[in-house]
């Protein structure tokens, strides 16, 4: 079998056997296929597509490029949730507890922030002594004992993807349906799970800038992700504004634990509680989605979820103590008020203008090896449908560092439509696809 | 400006400016752009295709990444002819003596062989004593001299093609049109040539199957090269058998100094004569093509060519004696028959079949740093449209090394088809674009 042809077989429009699949992904994974006949396919792939046969083998011979997690013998289920990303979204901060403390195990491999969204990584760690680095060891441990625990991945789970996606990165080949669903999939599936819930989100701020597209993408990964024997859940949600009101590490940590305490209300709490309800029906923990809801409800009044995220955060070597006085998490030192330049509804805030801005004050990072300021980002006082008046306060920036805060400010304010028209209600979430 | 961007804008149909070709082109041969980025370009280019302005920048920056023959001091035109590649063809070898005789000067840049097709510089290697491997200097005195001179692509002649061809190569992106133009010319126009003929083969032994693939590249070449200021003709050519009847180096060599010296008729004589007369219109000796039909055959008639063909021999270090005595060129030691099997007429002889054939018996190689075998090849004995009787004579296999003699002689007999019907006869050229 020969690189060249598999690459002039896609060229060609003609489907790619599972051989050959397995072919690339290892033989790229192990270093012997160059970076350039990689390339070639991706584009190749990327302009011609893959049908859903050729999409299940690349993602179920990525899974076996490297090392799967094994927690069969841990009694119950295990559930994860993937979002495709968005500007706000915090939501693995909230669910993962809740979903844990109702005994489901969660076993999360997460990434970190890059470009204008952020990273439950990078999140994590805005709270002291909280390490996400753990070893095979330390994560069973953490999991058998929580139930739940949070990690980046490591060097040995899918490499073929790893590689591939920092190739596709440089590519431009990173927006192709295949490409995604595999990668979604195949890293997911390293984690040992059974079953999975999709957030897929359709908006300004989002991956997928369309709703149909976002479907489509939801569609191929529940149908794929079923042929690999996982029962997968979709959820499509709006991201045409940021999720919640905080932008920037520490800020989302608060604006959680605010959720888990019952202090927060709006979007954020809604969709969190809704993707953990549909995993706690997965984690056959809930007989059907209302009672499901129900629970939810219960573990967050009664404590057992926010006495979860404190277990977690002990059981990482993180200081629990902070987050029952959530004064003690160090927020940037300076703080700039963006004021309406007139009276209306707010008619849209542009949720990857919001997140460019909370980057540039130092909340995330354009390339992977940037430092990040966990205190700094971005408080949104009004959301998509308020009222306001002119020199009302719309949001805040959190800074230290002040190199560009004139061009984050800029951003911000840039990011609020104000009209006299009271705009038609967003729905949250406008589909499920299972 | 980013590969990136570049990348993903052809990626998305949309058409590369100048600069950003240029950008491209330059930054390659200079080795800041990565393979794996060039790669994923050339296939979006592929799968996408280049409008004519990108074609024509893509062949300008090429040529302007590296040096540029200039020959403006030598009075006269200077003229070249460029083939496809096909089986069999030797008509450098015929051609540049006879319009080199008629005043033309021809500043003629050859490549070697790879896979099934033959490559000028090898062939003109088997004369003994032959060298092609002129610098710049030595180049100059020969075409000064002789007004033709052979030679092979030195590295400071369009380095962007050099690199660009190698990777096309191994990431199956060779066969596209706006690539293959692109090639084509800015190696040509790198000779500091004022016309160029072009050959453009169309046929089962072809670089293009089908006739119409051929038609659509020779008018993009046609065109590209006007836009250069260059006049280019194309001719359409067949390459459903191979062409004339010797297929090896040192045979091809006695082919055309058979044709040189009025031994030999047929296809090779026919369109040696045809692309000629061509070159003396573009190179200003004749007045139109018929009289520089009457002028080619004079030339060969009273010796002129033949000579010429002696006098570059001998200024480029051979021996130009061999060529009055064809018997003192070396052939392979050992020849075998192959027979006819049944009585009928000649339908078709697959040329890349006969290539092969040639090849496996050391004639040719399957990678650039194979050594080859001079005297090795293949003599066809008959040709489409011929009548065989059972057990006559078809081809006789020449060769040294035994090793694959067995192979070779099996795809040379599977090469004839012979059945009860005439054939209809094929048109050797098909068509005259300008």
């Amino acid at each position: 079998m020969r690189m060249y042809d598999i690459i002039r077989k896609k060229r060609d429009r003609v489907a790619l056997t599972t051989e050959e699949i397995r072919f690339f992904a290892h033989g790229y994974a192990r270093g012997d296929i160059p970076d350039y006949q990689a390339a070639a396919l991706l584009m190749a792939v990327f302009l011609n597509g893959m049908n859903d046969e050729e999409t299940l083998a690349l993602t179920t011979e990525m899974l076996a490029s490297g090392e799967t997690m094994d927690w069969s013998d841990l009694p119950g289920r295990k559930v994860d949730k993937h979002s495709t990303g968005g500007v706000g979204d915090k939501t693995s901060l909230i669910l993962a507890p809740i979903v844990a403390a109702a005994g489901v195990y969660v076993p999360m491999i997460s990434g970190r922030g890059l470009g204008h969204t952020g990273g439950t990584l990078d999140k994590l760690e805005s709270i002291p002594g909280f390490g996400v680095r753990l070893d095979a060891r330390q994560f069973r441990r953490v999991l058998e004992t929580t139930r739940l625990a949070y990690a980046g991945q490591t060097g040995s789970l899918v490499p073929a993807d790893r590689k591939l996606y920092a190739l596709r990165d440089v590519t431009a080949t990173v927006e192709s349906l295949p490409l995604i669903a595999s990668s979604i999939l195949s890293k997911k599936l390293a984690e040992g799970i059974d079953a999975l819930v999709l957030d897929v989100k359709a908006g300004s701020g989002a991956f997928m800038k369309s709703r149909n597209e976002a479907i489509a993408l939801a569609r191929s990964l529940v149908k794929i992700g079923g042929r690999t024997g996982k029962k997968v859940v979709a959820l499509i949600t709006n991201m045409d504004q940021p999720l919640g009101t905080h932008v920037g590490n520490t800020l989302e940590v608060i604006e959680s634990v605010g959720v888990l305490t019952g202090q927060v209300e709006g979007d954020l709490r809604e969709l969190s509680f809704e993707l953990a309800a549909h995993m706690l029906v997965l984690g056959e923990v809930a007989e059907d989605l209302p009672a499901a809801r129900r629970q939810v409800i219960e573990l967050v009044d009664k404590g057992d979820a926010f006495r979860k995220l404190q277990e977690v955060v002990a059981a990482q070597g993180g200081d629990p103590r902070v987050l029952e006085d959530i004064t003690r998490l160090p927020t940037a030192r300076r703080t700039e008020a963006v004021a309406a330049e007139c009276r209306g509804y707010v008619q849209r805030i542009d949720a990857e203008a919001v997140g460019v801005a909370a980057m540039l004050l130092g909340a995330g990072r354009t390339t992977v090896d940037q430092a990040i300021d966990h205190g700094a980002g971005v408080v949104l006082h009004r959301k998509v449908g308020d009222v306001v008046e002119q020199g009302a306060q719309l949001a805040t920036l959190y800074y230290n560092d002040d190199s560009k805060r004139g061009e984050a400010r800029a951003l911000l304010a840039g990011a609020f439509t104000i009209g006299a028209e009271q705009p038609a209600r967003q729905e949250l979430i406008s589909k499920v696809i299972a």
